[in-house]
């Protein structure tokens, strides 16, 4: 494939960040990479890996040249970050970001962007509860989605070149404003995020089911609880903190519908939880037919 | 192998059942199988099949000369299953059960039983979203725990016998008294259980998100939540309405952790939700050392 930009620079290099490298290499999205991350740790490993091209003590030296850079940093040390490298950003430049919360991304960041470079706020719909430069691998984005929330005035060339290479990685592209954005997410993402959390803390916290009962008996749906809980502590930290109002109310509709069915067990109104129960079981269905996941019975399963 | 029985009869021709009849098959474990479902239809479906040896359209026809019967019914029918078969009973049977409620389930067969049969109750943890006969598979119960709850004054070679019957199915036995049972299940399976079905009700109930946004970006961890939410209704109704005290024991812990991290949210304490965060870490490390799930990067990925 003929390379979409000439040099693309990672701000951050976690598991977002290595990923799209690989997945850019393997596929000659860009001719050449740079990156950089706040830790010095992180900076070695990924020259010891040679993740890309060059990598940089500092984020000013890392935009320095490029025509897309990717801001994948936590969603709280984005302000920060776009103060930094806004006077060494290149004339034409595309400056985007992979953060889970979309809102907050642009008020942190636009009002700090010179006007000579396309801001496109983006986030792919992928990850694992690994973190970290080694974490990354070329497939992550494969058959996924990743959400554009480009701004009313956007450039539409500079958008058709990051949807570009978003569909090289093997991700689709979709557009949505940042406001419903985070509404989607706080449902499908972030409250399943905190509820897990909170379920395995809870199991961690009990002394009489002992920390080995839990794990031993994990596979009994617990498991998928645990793997979701186990995602890295800063970026969710972030996500809860500045998609505060979209979470707190999908929170309180659970906690409603939660209450509803305590009180059915508490009352042994069986007739309540079976047709709730039954009304969940569609959504698993529609899920499966728009492709996100297979029929395969492996629920409870080791998987290989 | 030598079969260890020489006639199993199974009392609900579901996904345990009919993976339990799979697997007994394969490693030879009984000489006939027998079995019957309350259902008209399963009972073609699992002639058709081929499941057992023999379908038979009652209960009591099914369990005459056997010397293992399986109650795989749902735990609120097991009452009525008990009082059906105990005249029926062959002189030193041994009666086991899969339910996932376990002092529930002595409360409601064991006085209805004669003392020449030996009644030790089961659980194995496994299972997928899926139900009926055809949803069975031999390598469900492969690296699975099941867990045997024998009362005080239990025939030990009974209980060996049953226990070397889960082994030949590809699962560990372990021993433990009823009532711990059921709270470590409600820690691990009950509550969890609960919580996803209240998720996906939510997600389900929202309308400014609407049903197909909610699926199409369901990888973002979301899917986790609507697998364990579309096991069987009418099985999970019955695990509530049996196992009330210790998961509306465990709910209360929940939703106690829940609103400390809501409050956190709402204050803006991102202290309290990284400690929080960092420590439901730990927990996955132990799940993956003890061998009950893999460290393979498969989070929101299509599994295949």
């Amino acid at each position: 494939m003929t390379p979409l930009y000439s040099r693309v620079a990672f701000i951050g290099l976690g598991l977002i960040a290595s990923s799209m490298a690989h997945a850019m290499r393997r596929a000659g999205l860009a001719s050449a990479m740079t990156g950089t991350a706040r830790s010095a740790e992180t900076r070695i490993i990924a020259r010891e890996m040679g993740l890309v091209d060059e990598v940089c003590d500092t984020a000013a030296d890392a935009v320095e040249g490029a025509d897309l850079v990717v801001l994948c940093v936590p969603v709280g040390a984005m302000d920060e970050i776009a103060r930094e490298i806004a006077p060494h950003l290149a004339e034409g430049a595309t400056v985007t970001d992979v953060g889970s919360v979309k809102q907050a991304v642009i008020d942190a960041v636009a009002p700090h962007l010179p006007d000579h470079v396309h801001f496109i706020p983006g986030h792919p719909l992928a990850g694992t509860e690994h973190s970290g430069p080694r974490s990354g691998f070329a497939e992550l984005f494969q058959n996924r989605w990743c959400i554009l929330t480009p701004s009313e005035g956007h450039d539409p060339a500079a958008l058709d070149r990051l949807s570009r290479l978003w569909k090289g990685m093997g991700a689709s592209v979709d557009l949505m404003d940042a406001p419903h954005h985070d509404l989607v997410l706080a449902v499908t993402s972030h409250t399943p995020h905190l509820i897990a959390y909170t379920m395995v803390g809870v199991a961690d916290d009990l002394r009489r089911v002992t920390d080995s009962e839990v794990i031993k008996y994990s596979a009994a749906g617990f498991r998928d609880f645990t793997r979701i809980a186990a995602s890295d502590p800063t970026m969710w930290r972030d996500v809860f903190l500045t998609n505060k109002e979209a979470t707190l109310e999908i929170l309180g509709r659970f906690t409603e519908e939660l209450f509803a069915l305590q009180r059915a067990i508490r009352r042994g109104d069986g007739a309540h939880l079976h047709d709730y129960f039954t009304r969940t079981r569609a959504i698993r269905r529609g899920i499966i037919e728009a492709g996100q996941d297979t029929d395969a019975p492996d629920f409870g399963r080791i998987k290989s």
